[in-house]
């Protein structure tokens, strides 16, 4: 019996840790496990895969990436136009299968987000026999409650705010902080909460330059006079683009929204503000304790369910447990943070300012 | 309005984030907040204890430990031969009395284990209005799917068990850590599994000295020279005490379960063997961010308990969400690890053994 | 007896454990400790600082920043035209001996980097009895061998570098980190050896944009897929202005050297290529045990120079021992990487490129 | 040509750059590298060694102990009686050279401390180029200003005294922590003074139980109710044996100085104490950025020697370059802390005790 991984998409924390787990499991039960190099990619011919064995596998769990490799480009998705569109060229649909069958894989799992599922998807229903396995480091899918690499990130931005928060206040500035979040906030509302930000900025609460603006002065009139400002990639003012005339002087580096909410600040209360921007950062971390078990459990899973030739279905958490929905169901449905939720509303009480003058 | 707050039991990962999340609530709406120190001893006369706002508090989130000092011994236990009865006495309720008479304190949220939640359920017996937080870094009270420090804990587990498996794989002994875990095994179980242990040894899980050499054994054979052992204080073998010629030798140090098991498998499996007990360790980390988050969370609830007036709850974390429970069904009632739970389970499927032989 | 003390510029890891150490050696004294906040403007009138003891300074030597506050701009400095020149103009400079009377203050520790040391010059030049501590998070004063902070700013780097190394080889790209470093690049060289990196630019050794863009490439062609550059901010190509296509593009973002490297060696090699900019969260970090120790002796040996009366005197670090240097010698002689020195030749020899095709 | 390296004795951070150094140097000088494993011991018929190269050593610099694994037993040492003498028995010395030359290995790298270099010396006297790399965790070499490994230790110390200072100072106990150091007390003087002890023991100042009981009311008599000892393993009382009544109450554990200390401290000041001893985790723990570089750059400086033909030579550390000692002078000098050294007069400034009476 021979089994394929293969994992798909930006690289995450605890994707070693899913690795580790399939094989082990596999192994325990005799099975033989081939891990495909940079996502689907190395399904194409002539193949580009290694065998995964115990002694390969001891020890990956703590390392962020992935040793298989990964990729957010490539073949398996077609190009129309300017977008992507997630259908599988009939041509690469023909050469994946033809590997599957010349490697006699039983099973193949696809650790990978929505796109990559939708993928295995279409490989699944072409015959080939998927098991998904859910990889979304902003937490954001909606079939399951949790998701590795998620904390690890969070872990990554606490850490940050920890930094800045020492040499804020020794410098009573004001500092922005750029965290990873496009669709959804959890990164940065968790990791606003556990730094101890002051003002949090998501995607899912749209947010106006004078509520920020305000918030800062408020904390300074309060005796605080450093502040932190965690802001979503994907957050953005309810009123529209912010323009400062900071903006020409060249002084201040117009990239993110972080950047931009930074110079706005500086701009409209007066106090040295100053901008961070994680970026990748948040992804190359060693995995946490919980990204690690989180993992392993997803990885063992995905072997139960092959075993149970349970194919469709993708591993998923739910009600502290480890079970499985159909992949079909599972993907494209984002899950946001609820902006009236008990964690927004715990950071509220404490102080923290969405921006939404609330 | 003003509350009072105090921590009670052993020190936990958090703690200050309960504080944090309990003044920053308490701030919002006006109240003023009254620490007491060193548990329900700083309510003795003349009272030991400190005003609390949000200058005192900023920062002191990411500590471990607590501002407010605790401890695990103290006048409102009353002592009766060996053992300790959890009944507050007479003259010691009606100076507790007095204190939050005299200090107009309205709500007092006692932040502790079994034992002091006991205590504060009396006291509220008694006409104090106490809200309770549940304090157990061993995650171990099934009125609460999570409790803060947990985290902390396994993550000072996971991170000596890397350090061990470096210098166990140089060396290619055998390595056994000792962790805390008195009645239940979670801290093993989850320490053991994020830092890739071969063999988890848990209260819960009777284990045989026979099957764990068998298994260190059984790893050697398989080309793997070093072997981790995590076992958890409370563990114990199922065909009673180790004993071992060693014992009189006086080198290998007698203490804990630990030294035992460490000297049992040096004698029966030949191999050099190593023993390490975390010990206080385990308690003073410096809080995980997700610790952090929980502890915040877990303030801000019971400032809003105060604030409908539901005294005599204890605020507990279910369905991802933090909601309360009645102290009284709260305590004594301990949530332990299951023999052939999912994550048991997985451990098991990926080779792991549990000296159990199965 | 009482003295004072204060700290000025940027901050840095470790100055709490220059004043954990002055705090320290001062109390065994029996002498009173004055701490001024925010660097020289806590001078002016009416005066802002804070007694210090050993209660309030316990437990800050593992905190990043500064518990007195400190700023790299104020009245000291006289603004002439564009530039600031190092002279106190006259009206600070009585306030300043005034305060100093006033207080009864018998000596002044200065914690600063070459300006902030120049202005304490000035002041003992002016009779107030003042003690020079160094402050320079590069390592770049010729008079000392060490300064606290350097190593956790290296840390912080090799971190991050660890952290993009699973990202980039995962997903084989080029990661560029900017680091600190004006005039000295010794954080990259150090951070860029400890964290693995493959390419190291620094002020010291003018680079080609041609002999990146071939390192890179010869890391490829050998079978290396992601690569690692560390650019000191105050690297500067040889060939002048680094121009790229994509700078009108958009995409890019072209703020600080690392950006442009990026941009230039994505275009020039057709690898995908990220950037990354550390930024303060350099400054911030928990100051290293070594940090901490030499920062704790740089205290001491400043309240002996006070004892001694060797007012005038900077504290340095030489022959691995604490002694110290006339102040008027010590500033603005900078001390460089020596381009063909063991360090850069060791780096070298493992086959690190300078980028400058040696 | 090719060369060899092994390491052997006790794992030490480090050991993998000195590995890392070694084989960049070789490969920029188109050299192969053998690696021995398990000490001297891999160079016994049939032989145990692997090639290593680039590919193999990328990444191994930020791990903990030695991937080529080590042991401080074995046939390179002959027994006499109870002790060990450095003396290669003449049949084990001509297998050595065999395989030396049956390899074709034109100069063979030996990392290791005291005994390891001494057999390397032998090794080289019979006609093996051998070029030393001097290993000691201790710091305690005279030939070498300092050595990789130790600023790891010291970091693990000062990492587990901020974990005991939170729980300490929450429980107002007294905790020992015992640090690894025969002979010299340079972890415990440096890890107590970066963690911030009240009293540190060392074997190079011998200390009297009635002076530590003193430190601690001293203490607690200054308002301060927690307590941090650290004990050098090495350390022993000036007045002879420790003895405590608890010794046979059976509940405090006796095993090394650390235990036996804390027992005493009980007994004589009445404090709550608990003791922890650090053991294996000091060895284990990832090496600092300062570590990692210090072991590339004598791995560099190997390979160097061999080019320069200086065989019987060691790498060594001195004037912040590094250089090196012929090996014959270098070993068994031991480089100790002195009792009135800069250093350790830094600490008593501060306020710390060591147990002297001092």
């Amino acid at each position: 019996m021979r089994i394929g991984i293969l994992n798909s998409g930006g690289d995450c924390p605890g994707l070693n840790a899913v690795i580790h787990g399939v094989v082990g499991a596999a192994t325990q039960l005799g099975w033989e496990v081939i891990g495909f190099r940079d996502g689907f990619e190395g399904m194409l011919p002539p193949g580009d895969y290694m065998m995964l064995d115990k002694v390969k596998t001891t020890g990956i769990m703590k390392l962020g990436g992935t040793i298989l490799g990964t990729t957010n480009k490539g073949h398996f998705v077609a190009k129309v136009g300017k977008g992507d569109v997630m259908a599988v060229p009939p041509d690469v649909m023909e050469k994946a299968k033809k590997i599957i069958e010349m490697l006699e894989i039983r099973a193949l799992i696809v650790v990978g987000g929505d796109g990559s599922l939708t993928t295995g998807l279409q490989l699944f229903e072409e015959g080939i026999p998927v098991i998904g396995v859910p990889k979304t480091i902003d937490n954001d899918l909606s079939a399951t409650a949790m998701t590795f690499g998620f904390d690890s990130a969070v872990a990554t931005v606490v850490d940050a705010l920890d930094r800045l928060h020492t040499t804020a206040s020794s410098h009573k500035r004001v500092i922005v902080l750029e965290v990873m979040g496009r669709n959804a906030g959890w990164i940065a509302l968790y990791g606003g909460i556990g730094g101890g930000a002051d003002i949090i900025l998501l995607p899912e609460i749209p947010f106006s330059m004078e509520h920020v603006a305000d918030a800062v002065k408020a904390k300074e009139a309060s005796g605080q006079h450093s502040v932190l400002i965690v802001v979503a990639e994907g957050a953005s003012p309810i009123d529209g683009e912010i323009t400062t005339k900071g903006e020409s002087a060249g002084e201040v580096r117009f990239g993110g929204i972080g950047d931009k909410v930074a110079a706005a600040v500086e701009e409209m209360t007066g106090k040295e503000t100053r901008a961070c921007t994680l970026g990748h950062l948040q992804r190359g971390g060693a995995p946490t304790a919980l990204d690690r078990i989180l993992g392993t459990r997803f990885g063992v899973k995905a072997v139960d369910l092959i075993h149970e030739g349970a194919f469709g279905q993708m591993v998923s958490y739910q009600q502290y447990h480890v079970g499985s929905v159909p992949i079909k169901e599972a993907v494209n449905e984002l899950r946001l943070v609820e902006a009236d939720g008990e964690v927004v509303n715990a950071a509220r009480a404490t102080g923290v300012s969405f921006g939404d003058g609330a």
